[in-house]
């Protein structure tokens, strides 16, 4: 039996699961970041507690724990310094809290990226593979790497920051503080961003009414809807984030021969109207003797993705 | 003791090596590509056994046989497709005739570029490191990545082709067929271009004058050899490479987040005025945070490096 515990943002989790990726029991509650880091896994290990109790178990019962956390942290030490979604933490020695709390229990910190990559090498979209690249594309392009069968993580755990690639040297601002990166291009925002910038001439107008009218609240969901529909407006927006997003995976597959990419959030939602022009584009700008061999698929676990995440890390 | 067999466009080397580095000996001929793969192969290996009979040995003193030759190739077959620098090679069993010939000696194939990344890393700049990518700067800009201590090869031998990465998306033309690849803005054919694409208005005199009077004749080492003397023409066209290389080397950085980059030929000849401007825009185009631990170093083995390419491979 395994604990896995998922540090979000805004929700947390602790889960008991398999090394198979059966999960037995889950509980979730509300971060509440704003109360800080000493608060939060305070209530986490309660939570953790609880979950065992419930399914009448012991710490003693668990052959690991996995949390699952964004980074940036350090793997070596489980400490975690400045995740840009939880204020005020800086230098957070998780696992040495939880092994506190769980005595004798092996305890396992992987940033998020990282964990969820592994999960779907293990159980979703990346079985079977031996080298395989995982790339988020929601709010940022996170991403982690599977080379030669194993988790790659880097000098100093920042592998795999495929989106802060620089794809067009001048070009838009990214919230990393870099020109012109990947997720400058092709993240969820990006799309949103790129959609309102091209409402010109009375274009897009089944897109602003789907957005309720407001520009501003356009959001990349509403950009996939109106495609979905057939709004060919929406429809070139995927088809030139997928242009980008596509050069980005062509260097991707030039420097690492990857037998499959998966791709996240919009992929998964956007499905071949996002997934079709990435490919096209990766045609152009990759060999072909490399991108031959190299699938790239939507991701597969959906909302089961961030528990199998934390319970990977133990299973491994 | 270790055969180590170095397969060239222009010219080849049987050498006999240890483990640790040693040369012992080493005998070396013009390769005459156009006779061939069937006479190329055959003549390399008399020439190994010729190299063995001098020093007293039979092939039951090698421990292994290293081969080090351009790819395209098959490191599990041990088959050389068709390398750019070896007309009519086309599927050659390069590994099967070599086992023939040395009976029970086990024989490694690998491309150039992994063996020399590999080199560097056992013997020279790379040493002591556990990720590390070595990237030449000559004709082209091949690569090789140690990952995790050991050779990353990926799918189908083609990992750490960092050169043909879009840096300028609709920069110029590639020898690979791609535009404004990183080897099309930073090889020694792109400074040579560069510089005689920049010979207005007078300027570049110095340049013209090492160069025989001759702008198309101008080379890499012409501009570097001005670079040295002062010439701030020619330094400033280093500069504008080395501008470009950053942003390549940044990119790998993000993606990988190695502990050090070794640069050849270019980078041994030109020292600080490429490395510089290089680690200059990788400070611009990377995360302080991963370019902080990698450092960009030239390469060390110089003359030896071919020889101990194939060594190396023996060795591993």
């Amino acid at each position: 039996m395994i604990l896995g515990v998922d540090i979000g943002g805004t929700k947390s989790a602790a889960v008991l699961g398999r090394a198979d990726g059966t999960i037995i029991a889950r509980r979730e509650e509300p971060t509440e970041a704003q109360t800080g880091p000493q608060a939060i896994l305070a209530r986490l290990i309660a939570l953790a507690r609880e979950l065992l109790k419930q399914q009448d178990l012991s710490p003693r019962d668990l052959s690991g724990i996995g949390i699952s956390c964004g980074g940036p942290l350090d793997t070596k030490t489980g400490i975690v310094y400045r995740p840009p979604n939880l204020p005020d933490w800086d230098a957070v020695p998780v696992r040495a809290l939880f092994e506190e709390a769980f005595p004798g229990v092996r305890v396992v910190l992987e940033n998020d990226a990282n964990a969820t990559a592994l999960a779907e090498w293990r159980y979703g979209a990346g079985r079977g593979t031996q080298s395989m690249a995982f790339l988020t594309m929601g709010t940022g392009i996170g991403g982690g790497l599977i080379l030669d069968g194993r988790l790659y993580r880097g000098a100093n755990d920042l592998a795999g920051e495929v989106g802060h690639q620089t794809i067009l040297i001048h070009g838009p601002l990214c919230k990393c503080g870099k020109r012109g990166c990947l997720e400058a291009l092709a993240s969820g925002p990006a799309v949103a961003r790129l959609a309102q910038e091209s409402l010109h001439y009375g274009r897009g107008k089944r897109l602003v009414e789907i957005a309720g009218g407001k520009p501003a609240q356009i959001t990349a969901k509403h950009v996939i809807d109106a495609a979905k529909e057939g709004d060919a407006f929406c429809q070139n927006v995927l088809s030139e984030v997928g242009t980008y997003m596509g050069i980005g995976l062509a260097n991707l597959i030039q420097i690492l021969n990857p037998e499959r990419i998966v791709l996240g959030t919009l992929a998964v939602h956007a499905g071949d109207l996002l997934l079709e022009p990435i490919r096209k584009a990766v045609a152009e700008y990759a060999w072909e003797r490399s991108r031959s061999v190299c699938s790239i698929v939507a991701a597969e676990l959906g909302d089961r993705a961030q528990d199998l995440a934390a319970i990977v890390l133990a299973a491994e």
